[in-house]
């Protein structure tokens, strides 16, 4: 089976990283939690909500991401059975390009670069597609993972996983 | 209808650049012919056969290549009558991303960032692609062309185009 795994918020986390900078920048509290359904420019103040725009496209910001819990043990795991893929969108921000190379490299160092796709709209010829945006699934005619977080709590009618154990009890067969 | 095209040696070329470096450094003559079946490192002494890897590993290498002729007016009529992807194998060459990118935001501005996807496997879901490449053909399940280079001139047994007039021919409705 072909597996296509979105990066943010599914192997890396930018939430975090997003809230450490408007803390350093308005001293937005470090524990901010994000309600179901919103975004982390929904707990800014309004003057502030395009900041995230400006975060995203400096060099470096996808460099140091924290790598979300459980995924690279997970991933490891789905290889020995499955053809496992990256897919991530981030043609839309062009300074992201190598920081996302370079830490995949560093914590995904068994995933070949031949297995690695940035795009736009995810046209790919896959089996299953783990992803936290259900606007990835437009294009996507396989079967869909929404894998949670907090902007996406709130949708409903999707298979949803919540961790990348929860990944590994539908995909994974147990010897 | 989805059409997928590869970058190298059907929009841009390299080859010329390979062989203007080849001069730059070892005076191989800009005139030099690549015979049908070779790679440009077949036309060099033995002992620089490998500077291609390191030229094509230099940020820049892909940053001013030569457009390939006829490919802008004919992406242009394609998008008229059919979804145009760009699509790059070019995650083997991590320096290579951001000059590839700002590359096609020079020369094809029409082509959004959606429509631009870099990769290993070419595991894309479309009904045509277009590339220079048979291995790019092994994960393609849709219709291939065989863009005709001079590596790929002696390869039987693929639907060939020599020219973007031929792929209109093919491709394009005349109204």
């Amino acid at each position: 089976m072909r597996i296509a795994i979105d990066m943010d918020e599914v192997l890396a986390d930018p939430l975090k990283k997003f809230i450490k900078l408007y803390n350093r920048d308005y001293g937005i509290p470090l524990d901010t939690l994000i309600d179901p359904g919103n975004e982390v420019y929904h707990h800014v103040p309004e003057h502030l909500d395009h900041k995230w725009y400006e975060y995203i496209n400096e060099k470096g910001f996808f460099r140091d991401l924290d790598v979300i819990e459980g995924s690279v043990e997970a991933l490891k795991k789905l290889q020995e059975q499955h053809e496992v893929y990256i897919v991530s969108a981030a043609m839309e921000f062009r300074n992201s390009l190598e920081d996302k190379l370079d830490w995949l490299a560093e914590h995904f160092p068994f995933i070949s670069w031949e297995n690695i796709i940035f795009c736009g709209n995810k046209i790919i010829d896959a089996d299953v597609l783990i992803d936290d945006r259900i606007k990835n699934f437009n294009h996507f005619k396989g079967r869909t993972l929404l894998f949670s977080s907090p902007h996406n709590l709130l949708i409903t009618g999707y298979e949803r996983v919540d961790t990348w154990q929860q990944v590994l009890e539908k995909l994974y067969v147990e010897a």
